[in-house]
Protein backbone atom coordinates (compact mmCIF):
# COMPACT_ATOMS: atom_id res chain seq x y z
CA UNK A 1 0.00 0.00 0.00
CA UNK A 2 1.03 3.39 -1.08
CA UNK A 3 0.95 5.66 2.16
CA UNK A 4 1.77 9.58 2.62
CA UNK A 5 5.14 7.91 4.32
CA UNK A 6 6.07 5.93 1.23
CA UNK A 7 9.53 6.96 -1.07
CA UNK A 8 9.90 6.14 -4.47
CA UNK A 9 12.77 4.63 -6.59
CA UNK A 10 12.74 5.31 -10.71
CA UNK A 11 14.51 4.32 -13.97
CA UNK A 12 15.35 6.79 -16.03
CA UNK A 13 15.80 6.95 -19.78
CA UNK A 14 14.34 7.59 -23.11
CA UNK A 15 12.48 5.67 -23.78
CA UNK A 16 11.76 3.51 -20.83
CA UNK A 17 8.13 2.07 -21.67
CA UNK A 18 9.46 -1.23 -22.77
CA UNK A 19 11.43 -1.69 -19.52
CA UNK A 20 10.06 -4.52 -17.51
CA UNK A 21 12.25 -3.14 -14.25
CA UNK A 22 9.23 -1.93 -12.68
CA UNK A 23 7.90 -5.38 -12.58
CA UNK A 24 10.78 -7.21 -10.72
CA UNK A 25 11.67 -4.86 -8.87
CA UNK A 26 8.07 -3.70 -6.92
CA UNK A 27 7.58 -7.42 -7.08
CA UNK A 28 11.00 -7.48 -5.04
CA UNK A 29 10.41 -4.43 -2.95
CA UNK A 30 6.25 -6.05 -1.79
CA UNK A 31 8.28 -8.81 -1.03
CA UNK A 32 11.25 -7.47 1.08
CA UNK A 33 7.84 -5.15 3.17
CA UNK A 34 9.84 -1.96 1.82
CA UNK A 35 7.68 1.17 2.00
CA UNK A 36 8.89 2.12 -1.52
CA UNK A 37 8.01 2.19 -5.10
CA UNK A 38 10.04 1.82 -8.19
CA UNK A 39 8.34 3.99 -11.27
CA UNK A 40 9.75 4.69 -15.06
CA UNK A 41 10.31 7.71 -15.69
CA UNK A 42 10.64 8.50 -19.21
CA UNK A 43 13.25 12.37 -19.83
CA UNK A 44 14.02 14.03 -22.48
CA UNK A 45 18.08 14.68 -23.15
CA UNK A 46 17.69 18.32 -22.34
CA UNK A 47 15.82 17.93 -19.03
CA UNK A 48 18.21 15.17 -18.03
CA UNK A 49 20.01 17.18 -15.26
CA UNK A 50 16.81 19.08 -14.12
CA UNK A 51 15.11 15.60 -13.46
CA UNK A 52 18.12 13.96 -12.05
CA UNK A 53 18.90 17.31 -9.92
CA UNK A 54 15.24 17.68 -8.34
CA UNK A 55 14.75 14.13 -7.58
CA UNK A 56 17.44 14.36 -4.84
CA UNK A 57 14.80 17.36 -3.66
CA UNK A 58 12.35 14.72 -3.17
CA UNK A 59 11.51 11.40 -1.22
CA UNK A 60 13.29 9.18 -4.23
CA UNK A 61 16.10 6.91 -2.34
CA UNK A 62 17.68 5.57 -5.88
CA UNK A 63 17.61 5.82 -10.01
CA UNK A 64 18.47 3.52 -12.20
CA UNK A 65 20.40 4.80 -15.14
CA UNK A 66 19.59 3.30 -18.41
CA UNK A 67 19.87 4.59 -22.73
CA UNK A 68 20.78 7.20 -23.69
CA UNK A 69 22.07 8.54 -20.25
CA UNK A 70 24.67 6.05 -19.09
CA UNK A 71 27.68 7.89 -19.83
CA UNK A 72 25.88 11.89 -19.13
CA UNK A 73 24.55 11.79 -16.16
CA UNK A 74 28.65 11.14 -14.71
CA UNK A 75 28.31 14.54 -14.42
CA UNK A 76 25.52 14.71 -12.08
CA UNK A 77 26.99 12.17 -9.18
CA UNK A 78 29.29 13.69 -6.66
CA UNK A 79 31.25 10.27 -6.10
CA UNK A 80 31.91 7.38 -9.03
CA UNK A 81 32.72 3.58 -7.97
CA UNK A 82 35.57 2.70 -9.80
CA UNK A 83 33.92 -0.05 -11.95
CA UNK A 84 31.85 2.38 -12.89
CA UNK A 85 34.86 4.89 -13.92
CA UNK A 86 36.30 2.10 -15.45
CA UNK A 87 33.99 1.16 -17.98
CA UNK A 88 32.39 4.69 -18.27
CA UNK A 89 28.81 4.06 -17.62
CA UNK A 90 26.59 4.48 -14.46
CA UNK A 91 23.21 2.67 -14.40
CA UNK A 92 22.24 2.96 -10.67
CA UNK A 93 22.22 5.97 -8.39
CA UNK A 94 22.06 6.09 -4.52
CA UNK A 95 21.12 9.25 -2.68
CA UNK A 96 24.20 9.69 0.14
CA UNK A 97 23.77 11.45 3.61
CA UNK A 98 25.10 14.87 1.49
CA UNK A 99 22.44 14.50 -0.48
CA UNK A 100 23.95 13.66 -3.68
CA UNK A 101 24.20 10.97 -5.95
CA UNK A 102 26.87 8.49 -5.71
CA UNK A 103 26.62 6.20 -9.13
CA UNK A 104 28.03 2.82 -9.83
CA UNK A 105 27.28 0.04 -12.20
CA UNK A 106 25.36 -3.64 -11.61
CA UNK A 107 25.17 -4.78 -15.76
CA UNK A 108 28.75 -6.61 -15.00
CA UNK A 109 27.60 -8.68 -11.98
CA UNK A 110 24.14 -8.79 -13.67
CA UNK A 111 25.83 -10.59 -16.94
CA UNK A 112 28.23 -12.71 -15.03
CA UNK A 113 25.52 -13.71 -12.45
CA UNK A 114 24.70 -16.99 -15.54
CA UNK A 115 27.91 -17.86 -16.07
CA UNK A 116 29.15 -18.24 -12.43
CA UNK A 117 28.86 -21.62 -11.88
CA UNK A 118 30.47 -22.35 -14.80
CA UNK A 119 34.55 -22.54 -15.21
CA UNK A 120 35.53 -20.04 -17.69
CA UNK A 121 38.94 -19.97 -16.70
CA UNK A 122 41.79 -19.18 -19.61
CA UNK A 123 38.41 -19.68 -22.21
CA UNK A 124 37.92 -17.88 -25.27
CA UNK A 125 35.42 -15.68 -26.42
CA UNK A 126 33.28 -13.59 -28.71
CA UNK A 127 31.66 -10.28 -28.63
CA UNK A 128 29.81 -9.79 -30.91
CA UNK A 129 28.89 -5.39 -30.99
CA UNK A 130 30.93 -2.75 -29.93
CA UNK A 131 28.51 -0.32 -28.12
CA UNK A 132 28.02 0.31 -24.76
CA UNK A 133 26.65 -3.08 -23.79
CA UNK A 134 29.88 -4.64 -24.44
CA UNK A 135 31.92 -2.74 -22.00
CA UNK A 136 30.32 -4.26 -18.91
CA UNK A 137 30.61 -7.89 -20.87
CA UNK A 138 34.38 -7.03 -21.62
CA UNK A 139 34.70 -6.09 -17.85
CA UNK A 140 32.79 -9.58 -16.72
CA UNK A 141 34.93 -11.52 -18.34
CA UNK A 142 37.98 -10.22 -17.86
CA UNK A 143 36.45 -10.75 -14.13
CA UNK A 144 36.18 -14.15 -14.67
CA UNK A 145 39.39 -14.96 -15.69
CA UNK A 146 38.91 -15.51 -19.62
CA UNK A 147 42.32 -15.56 -21.25
CA UNK A 148 41.21 -13.59 -25.09
CA UNK A 149 38.35 -12.11 -26.22
CA UNK A 150 37.45 -10.83 -29.28
CA UNK A 151 35.01 -8.58 -30.80
CA UNK A 152 33.21 -8.26 -34.14
CA UNK A 153 32.20 -5.27 -35.02
CA UNK A 154 30.54 -2.83 -38.09
CA UNK A 155 32.37 0.11 -36.40
CA UNK A 156 35.72 0.70 -36.26
CA UNK A 157 35.71 3.44 -34.23
CA UNK A 158 33.99 1.87 -31.27
CA UNK A 159 35.85 -1.16 -32.07
CA UNK A 160 39.38 0.51 -31.51
CA UNK A 161 38.23 2.77 -28.33
CA UNK A 162 37.36 -0.43 -26.57
CA UNK A 163 40.50 -2.10 -27.44
CA UNK A 164 42.61 1.37 -26.09
CA UNK A 165 40.21 1.01 -22.41
CA UNK A 166 40.72 -3.12 -22.21
CA UNK A 167 44.43 -3.72 -23.44
CA UNK A 168 45.72 -4.20 -20.19
CA UNK A 169 43.62 -6.49 -18.96
CA UNK A 170 43.29 -8.89 -21.17
CA UNK A 171 44.11 -10.42 -24.24
CA UNK A 172 41.96 -8.27 -26.29
CA UNK A 173 41.39 -7.98 -30.55
CA UNK A 174 39.02 -6.00 -32.82
CA UNK A 175 37.81 -7.24 -36.07
CA UNK A 176 35.26 -6.37 -38.67
CA UNK A 177 31.70 -8.33 -39.17
CA UNK A 178 33.04 -8.68 -42.63
CA UNK A 179 36.64 -10.07 -42.03
CA UNK A 180 36.76 -13.97 -43.21
CA UNK A 181 38.98 -15.22 -40.23
CA UNK A 182 35.11 -14.97 -38.56
CA UNK A 183 34.46 -18.86 -39.34
CA UNK A 184 37.41 -20.30 -37.94
CA UNK A 185 37.01 -18.15 -35.23
CA UNK A 186 33.65 -19.26 -33.97
CA UNK A 187 34.91 -22.45 -34.50
CA UNK A 188 37.22 -22.42 -31.87
CA UNK A 189 35.58 -19.95 -29.72
CA UNK A 190 34.72 -21.48 -25.96
CA UNK A 191 31.85 -18.77 -25.68
CA UNK A 192 29.49 -16.32 -27.39
CA UNK A 193 28.07 -12.96 -26.04
CA UNK A 194 25.71 -11.02 -28.31
CA UNK A 195 25.70 -7.09 -27.13
CA UNK A 196 24.14 -6.14 -30.43
CA UNK A 197 20.16 -5.36 -30.80
CA UNK A 198 19.77 -7.69 -33.82
CA UNK A 199 17.44 -10.12 -32.84
CA UNK A 200 15.21 -7.72 -30.28
CA UNK A 201 11.24 -7.87 -30.91
CA UNK A 202 11.27 -4.17 -32.16
CA UNK A 203 13.84 -4.75 -34.82
CA UNK A 204 12.37 -4.87 -38.72
CA UNK A 205 13.43 -8.53 -39.07
CA UNK A 206 12.39 -11.05 -36.22
CA UNK A 207 14.38 -13.75 -37.65
CA UNK A 208 17.54 -11.66 -37.57
CA UNK A 209 20.68 -13.49 -36.57
CA UNK A 210 23.94 -11.48 -36.17
CA UNK A 211 25.93 -11.24 -39.39
CA UNK A 212 23.51 -13.83 -41.20
CA UNK A 213 22.80 -17.10 -40.48
CA UNK A 214 25.82 -18.91 -42.33
CA UNK A 215 28.35 -17.20 -40.34
CA UNK A 216 27.55 -19.53 -37.72
CA UNK A 217 27.02 -23.00 -39.35
CA UNK A 218 30.53 -24.14 -38.38
CA UNK A 219 29.29 -23.42 -33.99
CA UNK A 220 30.81 -26.22 -31.92
CA UNK A 221 27.57 -28.03 -29.58
CA UNK A 222 30.64 -27.13 -27.12
CA UNK A 223 30.34 -23.41 -26.96
CA UNK A 224 28.05 -21.44 -24.66
CA UNK A 225 26.03 -18.81 -26.83
CA UNK A 226 24.74 -15.85 -24.50
CA UNK A 227 22.32 -13.61 -26.08
CA UNK A 228 21.68 -10.33 -23.65
CA UNK A 229 18.70 -9.35 -25.40
CA UNK A 230 15.65 -10.50 -23.25
CA UNK A 231 12.32 -10.12 -26.05
CA UNK A 232 12.01 -11.81 -27.50
CA UNK A 233 13.39 -14.93 -25.72
CA UNK A 234 14.79 -16.64 -26.64
CA UNK A 235 16.21 -14.69 -29.53
CA UNK A 236 16.01 -16.40 -33.27
CA UNK A 237 20.01 -16.61 -32.60
CA UNK A 238 19.67 -18.72 -29.48
CA UNK A 239 16.96 -21.16 -31.05
CA UNK A 240 19.52 -21.48 -33.87
CA UNK A 241 22.70 -22.79 -31.43
CA UNK A 242 20.12 -24.44 -29.47
CA UNK A 243 19.39 -26.47 -32.36
CA UNK A 244 23.03 -26.85 -33.26
CA UNK A 245 23.16 -28.28 -29.60
CA UNK A 246 25.11 -25.89 -27.62
CA UNK A 247 24.15 -24.21 -24.57
CA UNK A 248 22.41 -20.87 -24.25
CA UNK A 249 21.63 -18.22 -22.27
CA UNK A 250 19.31 -15.32 -22.83
CA UNK A 251 19.12 -11.87 -21.24
CA UNK A 252 16.65 -12.48 -18.82
CA UNK A 253 19.12 -13.76 -15.79
CA UNK A 254 21.40 -10.39 -16.79
CA UNK A 255 18.32 -8.25 -16.29
CA UNK A 256 17.34 -9.56 -12.84
CA UNK A 257 20.63 -9.74 -11.46
CA UNK A 258 21.57 -6.31 -12.39
CA UNK A 259 18.18 -4.90 -11.03
CA UNK A 260 18.30 -7.03 -7.97
CA UNK A 261 21.92 -5.65 -7.22
CA UNK A 262 21.14 -2.12 -7.69
CA UNK A 263 17.89 -3.09 -4.83
CA UNK A 264 20.78 -4.51 -2.53
CA UNK A 265 22.97 -0.96 -3.38
CA UNK A 266 20.13 1.29 -2.65
CA UNK A 267 18.76 -0.87 0.63
CA UNK A 268 22.64 -0.96 1.82
CA UNK A 269 23.03 -4.94 1.26
CA UNK A 270 19.76 -6.18 1.38
CA UNK A 271 19.51 -9.61 0.03
CA UNK A 272 17.31 -9.36 -2.94
CA UNK A 273 14.72 -12.42 -4.18
CA UNK A 274 16.31 -13.49 -7.45
CA UNK A 275 13.59 -15.98 -7.85
CA UNK A 276 10.34 -13.45 -6.80
CA UNK A 277 11.60 -11.08 -9.27
CA UNK A 278 11.84 -13.52 -12.20
CA UNK A 279 8.55 -15.09 -11.46
CA UNK A 280 7.06 -11.67 -11.62
CA UNK A 281 8.74 -11.37 -15.07
CA UNK A 282 7.70 -14.51 -15.94
CA UNK A 283 3.98 -13.80 -15.04
CA UNK A 284 3.67 -10.82 -16.52
CA UNK A 285 5.70 -11.93 -19.86
CA UNK B 1 0.09 -2.81 -11.12
CA UNK B 2 3.20 -0.63 -11.91
CA UNK B 3 4.69 -1.00 -15.10
CA UNK B 4 6.94 1.03 -17.47
CA UNK B 5 3.94 3.09 -18.68
CA UNK B 6 2.47 4.02 -15.50
CA UNK B 7 2.12 7.55 -14.67
CA UNK B 8 2.16 9.63 -11.34
CA UNK B 9 0.44 12.24 -9.41
CA UNK B 10 1.75 13.70 -6.15
CA UNK B 11 1.10 15.56 -3.61
CA UNK B 12 3.72 18.32 -2.39
CA UNK B 13 3.95 20.06 0.79
CA UNK B 14 5.62 20.18 4.26
CA UNK B 15 4.87 17.96 6.01
CA UNK B 16 2.86 15.48 3.67
CA UNK B 17 3.41 12.59 6.49
CA UNK B 18 0.30 13.17 7.92
CA UNK B 19 -1.39 13.19 4.39
CA UNK B 20 -4.55 10.32 3.79
CA UNK B 21 -4.26 11.44 0.57
CA UNK B 22 -2.55 8.86 -0.61
CA UNK B 23 -4.48 6.48 0.61
CA UNK B 24 -7.73 7.53 -0.94
CA UNK B 25 -6.69 8.43 -3.71
CA UNK B 26 -4.56 5.56 -5.03
CA UNK B 27 -7.95 3.63 -4.27
CA UNK B 28 -10.23 5.44 -6.41
CA UNK B 29 -7.20 5.38 -8.90
CA UNK B 30 -7.42 0.99 -8.84
CA UNK B 31 -11.12 1.89 -9.07
CA UNK B 32 -11.05 3.63 -12.29
CA UNK B 33 -8.34 1.02 -13.96
CA UNK B 34 -6.17 4.21 -14.10
CA UNK B 35 -2.38 3.04 -15.07
CA UNK B 36 -1.49 6.50 -12.80
CA UNK B 37 -0.43 6.02 -8.74
CA UNK B 38 0.05 9.15 -6.47
CA UNK B 39 2.45 9.75 -4.17
CA UNK B 40 3.19 11.86 -1.21
CA UNK B 41 6.61 14.17 -2.12
CA UNK B 42 8.22 16.27 1.02
CA UNK B 43 9.63 19.32 -0.33
CA UNK B 44 11.33 22.11 1.22
CA UNK B 45 10.94 25.83 0.71
CA UNK B 46 13.37 26.44 -1.09
CA UNK B 47 13.27 23.27 -3.02
CA UNK B 48 9.46 24.18 -4.49
CA UNK B 49 10.35 25.85 -7.75
CA UNK B 50 12.86 23.21 -8.94
CA UNK B 51 10.53 20.52 -7.48
CA UNK B 52 7.30 21.97 -9.34
CA UNK B 53 9.10 22.93 -12.82
CA UNK B 54 11.08 19.25 -12.56
CA UNK B 55 7.96 17.24 -12.10
CA UNK B 56 6.55 19.41 -15.33
CA UNK B 57 9.43 17.07 -17.62
CA UNK B 58 8.56 13.67 -16.61
CA UNK B 59 5.61 11.17 -16.73
CA UNK B 60 3.54 13.45 -13.89
CA UNK B 61 0.01 14.12 -14.71
CA UNK B 62 -0.72 16.56 -12.31
CA UNK B 63 -0.25 17.59 -8.38
CA UNK B 64 -2.20 18.40 -5.33
CA UNK B 65 -0.59 21.02 -3.44
CA UNK B 66 -0.91 21.96 0.37
CA UNK B 67 0.44 23.38 3.54
CA UNK B 68 2.41 26.12 3.36
CA UNK B 69 2.80 26.54 -0.76
CA UNK B 70 -0.64 27.28 -1.77
CA UNK B 71 -0.09 30.63 -2.20
CA UNK B 72 3.65 30.59 -3.47
CA UNK B 73 2.62 28.15 -6.16
CA UNK B 74 1.32 30.85 -7.69
CA UNK B 75 3.78 32.18 -9.85
CA UNK B 76 5.00 28.45 -11.13
CA UNK B 77 1.42 28.51 -12.88
CA UNK B 78 0.85 29.55 -16.61
CA UNK B 79 -2.78 29.52 -16.06
CA UNK B 80 -5.13 29.63 -12.82
CA UNK B 81 -8.87 29.42 -12.23
CA UNK B 82 -10.89 31.80 -11.00
CA UNK B 83 -11.89 30.22 -7.97
CA UNK B 84 -7.99 29.63 -6.74
CA UNK B 85 -7.48 33.50 -7.40
CA UNK B 86 -10.24 34.53 -5.43
CA UNK B 87 -8.97 32.87 -2.55
CA UNK B 88 -5.66 33.08 -3.47
CA UNK B 89 -5.02 29.11 -2.41
CA UNK B 90 -4.28 26.72 -5.09
CA UNK B 91 -4.60 22.97 -3.73
CA UNK B 92 -4.22 21.37 -7.56
CA UNK B 93 -1.98 21.58 -10.38
CA UNK B 94 -2.81 19.93 -14.02
CA UNK B 95 -0.34 19.51 -16.32
CA UNK B 96 -2.08 21.02 -19.88
CA UNK B 97 -0.49 20.59 -23.27
CA UNK B 98 2.12 23.44 -23.90
CA UNK B 99 3.32 21.90 -20.85
CA UNK B 100 2.38 24.54 -18.49
CA UNK B 101 0.57 24.19 -15.11
CA UNK B 102 -3.00 25.02 -14.73
CA UNK B 103 -3.82 25.81 -11.14
CA UNK B 104 -6.91 26.07 -9.26
CA UNK B 105 -8.92 24.80 -6.33
CA UNK B 106 -11.40 21.98 -5.11
CA UNK B 107 -11.07 22.50 -1.51
CA UNK B 108 -14.41 24.79 -1.63
CA UNK B 109 -16.70 22.33 -3.62
CA UNK B 110 -14.57 19.63 -1.11
CA UNK B 111 -15.98 21.51 2.05
CA UNK B 112 -19.19 22.34 0.47
CA UNK B 113 -19.78 18.57 -0.49
CA UNK B 114 -21.97 18.00 3.05
CA UNK B 115 -23.14 20.97 3.45
CA UNK B 116 -25.12 21.26 0.07
CA UNK B 117 -28.12 19.08 0.95
CA UNK B 118 -29.20 21.29 3.69
CA UNK B 119 -31.23 24.60 2.91
CA UNK B 120 -28.25 27.27 4.45
CA UNK B 121 -29.97 30.52 2.25
CA UNK B 122 -30.07 33.58 4.39
CA UNK B 123 -28.67 31.61 7.66
CA UNK B 124 -25.85 32.82 10.11
CA UNK B 125 -22.68 31.47 10.57
CA UNK B 126 -19.34 31.84 12.51
CA UNK B 127 -15.95 30.61 11.14
CA UNK B 128 -13.19 29.77 13.75
CA UNK B 129 -9.94 31.31 12.59
CA UNK B 130 -8.68 33.73 9.97
CA UNK B 131 -6.12 31.62 8.26
CA UNK B 132 -5.56 29.88 5.25
CA UNK B 133 -8.52 27.22 5.70
CA UNK B 134 -10.93 30.10 6.25
CA UNK B 135 -11.07 31.52 2.46
CA UNK B 136 -12.21 28.05 0.99
CA UNK B 137 -14.88 27.99 3.84
CA UNK B 138 -16.06 31.49 3.60
CA UNK B 139 -16.46 31.35 -0.38
CA UNK B 140 -18.30 28.03 0.01
CA UNK B 141 -20.53 29.61 2.14
CA UNK B 142 -21.13 32.57 0.14
CA UNK B 143 -21.88 30.06 -2.58
CA UNK B 144 -24.46 28.35 -0.50
CA UNK B 145 -25.92 32.13 0.06
CA UNK B 146 -25.57 32.29 3.39
CA UNK B 147 -26.98 35.55 4.49
CA UNK B 148 -23.66 36.59 6.71
CA UNK B 149 -20.31 35.62 8.39
CA UNK B 150 -19.35 36.49 11.43
CA UNK B 151 -14.99 35.26 11.99
CA UNK B 152 -14.16 34.94 15.50
CA UNK B 153 -10.12 35.23 15.83
CA UNK B 154 -6.98 36.19 17.82
CA UNK B 155 -5.54 37.67 15.09
CA UNK B 156 -6.38 40.97 13.98
CA UNK B 157 -3.86 41.57 10.93
CA UNK B 158 -5.81 38.48 9.08
CA UNK B 159 -9.09 39.22 10.22
CA UNK B 160 -9.01 42.05 8.78
CA UNK B 161 -7.38 40.79 5.27
CA UNK B 162 -10.52 38.10 5.10
CA UNK B 163 -12.62 40.84 5.93
CA UNK B 164 -11.63 43.18 3.02
CA UNK B 165 -11.18 40.42 0.42
CA UNK B 166 -14.94 38.94 0.48
CA UNK B 167 -16.38 42.24 2.06
CA UNK B 168 -18.40 42.98 -1.56
CA UNK B 169 -19.33 39.56 -1.38
CA UNK B 170 -21.66 39.12 1.49
CA UNK B 171 -21.91 40.66 5.31
CA UNK B 172 -19.20 39.80 6.96
CA UNK B 173 -17.32 40.89 10.31
CA UNK B 174 -14.65 40.09 12.62
CA UNK B 175 -14.45 40.11 16.42
CA UNK B 176 -11.36 38.86 18.15
CA UNK B 177 -11.94 35.97 20.55
CA UNK B 178 -11.67 37.88 23.39
CA UNK B 179 -15.10 39.57 22.63
CA UNK B 180 -17.72 39.31 25.18
CA UNK B 181 -20.47 39.38 22.63
CA UNK B 182 -18.94 35.81 21.51
CA UNK B 183 -22.01 34.38 24.21
CA UNK B 184 -24.58 35.77 22.56
CA UNK B 185 -23.12 35.07 18.27
CA UNK B 186 -23.09 31.15 19.31
CA UNK B 187 -26.60 31.21 20.53
CA UNK B 188 -28.18 33.13 17.52
CA UNK B 189 -26.09 31.41 14.67
CA UNK B 190 -26.96 28.86 12.55
CA UNK B 191 -23.85 27.02 11.61
CA UNK B 192 -20.50 27.20 13.00
CA UNK B 193 -17.36 26.20 10.82
CA UNK B 194 -13.71 25.28 13.21
CA UNK B 195 -10.69 25.84 11.26
CA UNK B 196 -8.31 25.99 13.38
CA UNK B 197 -5.93 23.29 14.19
CA UNK B 198 -7.10 23.02 17.64
CA UNK B 199 -8.04 19.21 18.74
CA UNK B 200 -6.02 18.17 16.15
CA UNK B 201 -4.34 15.07 17.21
CA UNK B 202 -1.02 16.61 17.12
CA UNK B 203 -1.66 19.42 19.05
CA UNK B 204 -0.36 19.30 22.84
CA UNK B 205 -3.84 19.03 24.88
CA UNK B 206 -6.13 16.55 22.86
CA UNK B 207 -9.28 17.48 24.74
CA UNK B 208 -8.56 21.22 23.40
CA UNK B 209 -12.12 22.81 22.32
CA UNK B 210 -11.25 26.10 20.76
CA UNK B 211 -11.69 29.15 23.05
CA UNK B 212 -12.48 26.45 26.22
CA UNK B 213 -15.55 24.71 27.01
CA UNK B 214 -17.12 27.52 28.68
CA UNK B 215 -17.79 29.70 25.67
CA UNK B 216 -19.90 27.45 24.14
CA UNK B 217 -22.07 26.52 26.93
CA UNK B 218 -24.73 28.39 25.60
CA UNK B 219 -25.03 26.73 22.24
CA UNK B 220 -28.32 25.77 20.52
CA UNK B 221 -29.20 22.00 19.08
CA UNK B 222 -30.14 23.34 16.08
CA UNK B 223 -26.89 24.53 15.41
CA UNK B 224 -24.95 22.61 13.12
CA UNK B 225 -21.06 22.42 14.15
CA UNK B 226 -18.86 21.80 11.13
CA UNK B 227 -15.10 21.28 12.51
CA UNK B 228 -12.57 20.99 9.05
CA UNK B 229 -10.14 18.69 11.45
CA UNK B 230 -10.36 14.59 10.12
CA UNK B 231 -7.68 12.94 12.48
CA UNK B 232 -9.13 12.61 15.42
CA UNK B 233 -12.31 12.25 14.08
CA UNK B 234 -15.04 13.11 15.80
CA UNK B 235 -12.47 16.33 17.35
CA UNK B 236 -13.53 17.11 21.51
CA UNK B 237 -15.11 20.22 20.40
CA UNK B 238 -17.76 17.79 17.78
CA UNK B 239 -17.61 15.54 20.67
CA UNK B 240 -19.00 18.59 22.66
CA UNK B 241 -21.24 19.68 20.47
CA UNK B 242 -22.78 16.23 19.80
CA UNK B 243 -23.86 15.65 23.75
CA UNK B 244 -25.59 19.64 22.87
CA UNK B 245 -27.59 18.13 20.46
CA UNK B 246 -26.23 19.51 17.61
CA UNK B 247 -26.03 18.32 14.11
CA UNK B 248 -21.93 17.88 13.60
CA UNK B 249 -19.70 17.39 10.62
CA UNK B 250 -15.98 16.58 10.50
CA UNK B 251 -13.71 17.05 7.94
CA UNK B 252 -13.40 13.36 6.01
CA UNK B 253 -16.22 14.49 4.04
CA UNK B 254 -14.27 17.58 2.65
CA UNK B 255 -11.41 15.64 2.61
CA UNK B 256 -12.54 13.14 0.29
CA UNK B 257 -14.57 15.43 -2.13
CA UNK B 258 -11.78 17.86 -2.51
CA UNK B 259 -9.39 14.90 -3.47
CA UNK B 260 -12.55 13.44 -5.59
CA UNK B 261 -12.46 16.80 -7.57
CA UNK B 262 -9.04 17.11 -7.76
CA UNK B 263 -8.74 13.28 -9.65
CA UNK B 264 -12.07 14.54 -11.80
CA UNK B 265 -10.19 17.30 -12.60
CA UNK B 266 -6.66 15.33 -13.62
CA UNK B 267 -9.05 13.09 -15.79
CA UNK B 268 -10.93 15.84 -17.65
CA UNK B 269 -14.09 14.83 -15.90
CA UNK B 270 -14.18 11.51 -14.94
CA UNK B 271 -16.95 10.47 -12.33
CA UNK B 272 -14.98 9.58 -9.28
CA UNK B 273 -16.38 6.88 -6.52
CA UNK B 274 -16.52 9.07 -3.60
CA UNK B 275 -17.41 5.81 -1.14
CA UNK B 276 -14.25 3.95 -2.32
CA UNK B 277 -12.45 6.72 -1.30
CA UNK B 278 -14.55 6.74 1.88
CA UNK B 279 -14.08 2.98 2.64
CA UNK B 280 -9.82 3.08 1.95
CA UNK B 281 -9.79 5.45 4.77
CA UNK B 282 -12.27 3.40 7.01
CA UNK B 283 -9.68 0.61 6.60
CA UNK B 284 -6.51 2.42 7.20
CA UNK B 285 -7.34 4.51 9.88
Amino acid sequence: MITSNTSFLALIGNPVSHSLSPIMQNAAIKYLGLDLIYIAIPCKNEDLEIVVNSLKKMNCKGLNITIPFKKKVFDLCSEISPVAKKIQAINTLKLKNDNNWSGTNTDIEGFIYPLKNLNLTNKNSIILGSGGAARSVIQGLIDLKLSKITIISRNNNSLNELITLFKNDIKIEGILNTNDEIGNLIEETDLIVNTTPIGMSQTSDNDAIPFGQSSWETIDSNTIVYDLIYNPSPTPFLKFCDRKGCMTIDGTQMLIAQGAKSLSFWTNGLEVPFEVMHDALKKYL
